[in-house]
C-alpha cells in the first residue's frame, strides 16, 4: 500500500489549545480557529464548528483538558478539583447528546481523572497525552479503514458517496473517503462522485472541498441523480460512513443513504459501510431501536438563508436513516470487512479484537 | 366526482397577447405576465418563465400566433407570410428542443397554416381559435386523467409527487396534481409529500405553492427521504408526471424519478405516471431513444446565486431520467389508466381514442 497525504487536519491540540477546521465556513473559507476554553469547545460542538462523529469525540477529549487547565488556576484541593472536572466533563457530554463517539471519549478522560495516581498537573499531563493518544488512535483506525477498503475498489472505478465520512469527519483521513485516499494512493485513475446530501450539503460543502483539497477528481451530483448514473454504468461501488451500527449490521447513517442503498441493490452495485468498530452499538439488536434525530423545518426550507418553497408548507426532517443490512455488502472496519451474516461477524470482530 | 376548482391559470390567450405566470419569480411572488411577441415567447420557454410540458405546448401555440401578427405587418405576400411563418414556428421549437408537447402543439398550428384556405388575416384568427381550443382541450384532459387517477387513490391517502406535473406545469389543473386536485375534491383528508426536486427546485418552489394555494395539505421533504417515509409506512402511492413516454412505457421525466419509482417498487408502493396521450410519443420503441438533455453546472453549484461547494469540482447535471415500464405500475390518460404490457395498451388507447 502507497501511503496517501491528506492536506487536511481537522483537529489536533497544539499549543496548549485545540486547534481545529471551523466548518461552519467550509466551502466558503478554510481556516483553522483555536480552542482555548472548556466553554468554547461546548460551544464549537454544538454549533457544529466541529462535526463527524470521531472528530467530536476528540473534541470532547480535549474540551476535558481545556476545563481541567481552567479548574487547576482555581487552587482548589486535588479532591475538589476531580470533582468539579468530572462534572464538568459530564457538562460537555450534553453538547451533542447523540454522538456516540462524544461519549466514549470522555468517558476516557474520565476514567484517567479517576484513576491517576498523580497531581494535579500530572493529571492534566496525562489528559493532554490521552488526547493526543486517541488523535493518533483516530487516524491510524482510518488509515486501516481505508487500506482494507481498497482491495474492494476495482482499478479505475468511480466510487460514489453520500454526505461526508471524510477527513473533515475524523481527525484527518477519513472513513469513506479513507478508503477513497487509499485507493487514490494505489491507482490515481479512481474517482469519486459526490452526493449533494439535502438538507444540509455536507457531500456539496465539505466532502468536495476536502477531495479537491487532496487532488482527487471529484464529481457534484444531486440525491436524486444516483440511479441514473448507476443504470448508466458509471458508477461501480457506493462507500459511505455511518453514525451507529446495529449488532446485525443495520446502518445508521445521513438522511439519503438508505434511498442511495436501495438503487444499489437493483443496479447489483456494491454498496459498503466504513467505520470503525467504535460505531457498533452491540447493545441494539436491530435498526428499529435506532431513534431518529428529527431537524428543524429550516433546514428544509431555507438555503443559505433564503426561503426556498411555500412559506405555509408543512415538514418533516428526519436526520439520519436506517439501512438494513440485506443491502450491504460489507461493513469496512480497521480489523477487515465484515460481511453478512451480520449478527456472527460483528460478534467475532468483538470477541477477537476488543478488550 | 365532485369538481375540484384551482385558483391557478397558468396560460391563458386574452387581449391579443399570452398572459402566462413567470415561474422563474415562484414561490417569491405569484405574478402574470403577457407576451406580446413571438420572440419573446421563443426566451419565455427558453428561460423557463413557463415550464412543464403541456404548457409549453400551449405557449408553443400562441408563440405562433404572436409572430403571425408581426409578420402580417410586413405587407408580405400570402404565400411569403406562409413561409416565414413556418420558419418562425420551426425555429420556435428549438427553445426545449426535447419537450414533445412544444413540437406537436407547433406541429399543429403549422397544420393550420398549410391546409387553411383563408387570407392572412383569416389564417391568424384560425390560429388564435386553435390556440385557445388547445388551452380548453388542455383543462379537460386534465381533469380526465384527474378522475381517472382519483380512482386508484385510497381513502385518507398520502400521495408523493417529484417535481411539478401540477396547474403550473399545464393550463391550469395538473396531470399528476390534477389526480391530487380531483381525488382532494371527493375526500378531503389525502395529502401530498412534495419531492424537492433538486437541482432546479420544481417541487419545493412551486408544488409546495401551487397545492397550498388550493388549500391541500402538503409536507416538503428533502429528495433522498423518500425511501425513509416509505418504510415507515407513510406513503401510499407515487404519481408524477411525463416528459416522454416510449411505446413500451418506458418514461422520461424529471431527474430523480428513476430514484423514486426503485424505491417505491422496493417497498410495494404503486407508482403511476400521469399525462395525456400526446405525451407518448409511439416513434420511439424505448427509453433508451430518448435524448436526456444536458443542462448548466450552475444549476447544481448554485442555488439562489450562491456556491454551495468547491469552485473546482467537476458537474454532471443531466435533466431528465428515463423510468424502465417495469417500475410503473400504471400509466394515467384521459382515456384511462393504460397498465402492462404497454406496448399492447398503449397501442390500443392509440388505435381507439386518437384520430
Amino acid at each position: 500500500m502507497t501511503e496517501f497525504n491528506s492536506k487536511i487536519r481537522t483537529i489536533q491540540w497544539i499549543d496548549n489549545c485545540s486547534r481545529m477546521v471551523d466548518q461552519t465556513l467550509v466551502p466558503y473559507e478554510f481556516r483553522y480557529i483555536d480552542i482555548t476554553k472548556g466553554r468554547e469547545m461546548f460551544d464549537a460542538i454544538r454549533n457544529m464548528i466541529v462535526r463527524g462523529a470521531p472528530a467530536i469525540g476528540i473534541a470532547g477529549a480535549h474540551g476535558v483538558v481545556l476545563y481541567a487547565m481552567e479548574l487547576a488556576k482555581e487552587n482548589s484541593s486535588r479532591e475538589e478539583f476531580i470533582k468539579k472536572l468530572l462534572e464538568k466533563a459530564d457538562y460537555l457530554k450534553t453538547s451533542r447528546p447523540t454522538a456516540v463517539n462524544l461519549m466514549w471519549a470522555v468517558e476516557k478522560q474520565k476514567d484517567i481523572i479517576k484513576n491517576s495516581k498523580s497531581d494535579i498537573n500530572g493529571i492534566i499531563n496525562e489528559l493532554k497525552e490521552n488526547g493526543i493518544k486517541l488523535e493518533n488512535e483516530d487516524i491510524e483506525i482510518n488509515k486501516r479503514i481505508g487500506d482494507y477498503g481498497a482491495e474492494v475498489v476495482p482499478k479505475g472505478a468511480t466510487i460514489l458517496t453520500h454526505c461526508n465520512a471524510g477527513a473533515l469527519a475524523t481527525v484527518g483521513y477519513g472513513t469513506a473517503l479513507g478508503v477513497v485516499r487509499s485507493a487514490f494512493a494505489n491507482d490515481p485513475t479512481i474517482q469519486v462522485f459526490a452526493d449533494e446530501t439535502r438538507p444540509r450539503q455536507q457531500g456539496a460543502r465539505i466532502t468536495t472541498l476536502e477531495l479537491t483539497m487532496d487532488g482527487i477528481p471529484t464529481t457534484l451530483i444531486t440525491d436524486g441523480m444516483c440511479s441514473y448514473f448507476m443504470k448508466k454504468g458509471m458508477i461501480d461501488l457506493v462507500v459511505v460512513g455511518a453514525d451507529r451500527i446495529a449488532a446485525n449490521g443495520d446502518t445508521a447513517n445521513k438522511i439519503g443513504t438508505y434511498t442511495v442503498a436501495i438503487a444499489a441493490k437493483y443496479h447489483n452495485i456494491p454498496f459498503y459501510i466504513a467505520a470503525p468498530l467504535s460505531t457498533i452499538d452491540t447493545s441494539i439488536k436491530s435498526g428499529d431501536e435506532i431513534v431518529i434525530e428529527e431537524r428543524s423545518r429550516e433546514e428544509v426550507t431555507h438555503i443559505n438563508g433564503k426561503i426556498i418553497c411555500a412559506p405555509e408548507v408543512n415538514v418533516i426532517n428526519p436526520g439520519f436513516d436506517v439501512t438494513p443490512n440485506e443491502l450491504i455488502t460489507g461493513i469496512i472496519t480497521e480489523v477487515g470487512i465484515l460481511r453478512p451474516n451480520y449478527n456472527e461477524t460483528i460478534k467475532k470482530a468483538f470477541e477477537n479484537n476488543l478488550p
